[in-house]
């Protein structure tokens, strides 16, 4: 079924790191469809966890005039020639100052197939040891929260982040029930 | 902590139902951030269940090039004065050819709050009844997939949508453990 073919795509605008425009396909059937698209290069989430606690972050997310947003760590995979995974491992030292000796891929996903490539893929990082101040961006503020794992149910209710709630969901599957 | 507030807001980039462009902030410290942005009109998806079933679809997903993601029953908010509760009451029919006589929302969440203001809306929807014949858009190929609730984890491991993930984890931590 559905064995489409792109016949046109077209970049129309480009941001700081997202484009943005049309793409063209067709149906054996000989329907055509135009969508819109926002191309973006993907991310990596990382659970960070210890015996008592999640690793998680606050920070501002100016879009959605969010001052503090509740997130696992996280970041684009921005760097040329980086892995999700060796993009996981720079962005936990950056943002929480902690290296792990295990890492562990649990699942990817794109946060909107409609209209966007962005896949995220999330890891568990174990074995944490601390590593040192991180170096995040200037423009990110950035505010480490160690999060109990048995106060977990408060973290997803106060997300608002699309891949924080599928990690800690995860998360709380993988814990023996109370 | 961080009571940043827009200084500029600028639409650089209409598609069919997005727009693309750059907003700038300002913080207290005198700081000022420009970031990508996405308007989208927001999303309703909704967990379907009856006592041995979760209602999903197969779906064309041209822009990640996939040909039958798997998905909760979903749509965008494209009606002018719609709630998200009609909206999800609509999809279901449109999408599965039922309504539901409980809707109870779950959780919302943004898909990607560092560059889109796409709020998704979930809502959990029982006591099922045939409605007749949906009538999905033209250009929307939507299969049915009634998927036993006893192979969650199958659907939990296929699908690659954000939404749907969220979704299906969800509803295995409210189902009685094995």
């Amino acid at each position: 079924m559905n064995e489409f073919e792109a016949v046109d795509s077209e970049v129309q605008w480009e941001g700081s790191f997202l484009r943005a425009g049309l793409e063209r396909f067709r149906y054996p059937d000989g329907a055509e469809v135009s969508r819109d698209k926002v191309w973006h290069q993907g991310a990596v989430g990382i659970v960070a966890v210890d015996e008592q606690s999640v690793w998680l972050t606050r920070q501002p997310r100016e879009v959605v005039n969010a001052r503090a947003s509740l997130e696992i760590p996280a970041g684009k995979l921005d760097v040329p020639g980086e892995s999700p995974l060796e993009t996981g491992q720079r962005e936990l030292r950056e943002e929480i100052g902690k290296q792990a000796g295990s890492w562990e891929e649990i699942v990817s996903f794109f946060t909107s197939p409609g209209f966007s490539d962005e896949r995220v893929w999330l890891f568990l990082a174990t074995d944490l040891s601390d590593c040192g101040v991180g170096s995040a961006d200037e423009d990110e503020r950035i505010e480490v929260a160690r999060w109990p794992l048995d106060r977990l149910d408060q973290a997803i209710s106060e997300t608002d982040d699309g891949k924080t709630l599928v990690a800690l969901l995860w998360l709380k599957g993988r814990r023996p029930q109370d």
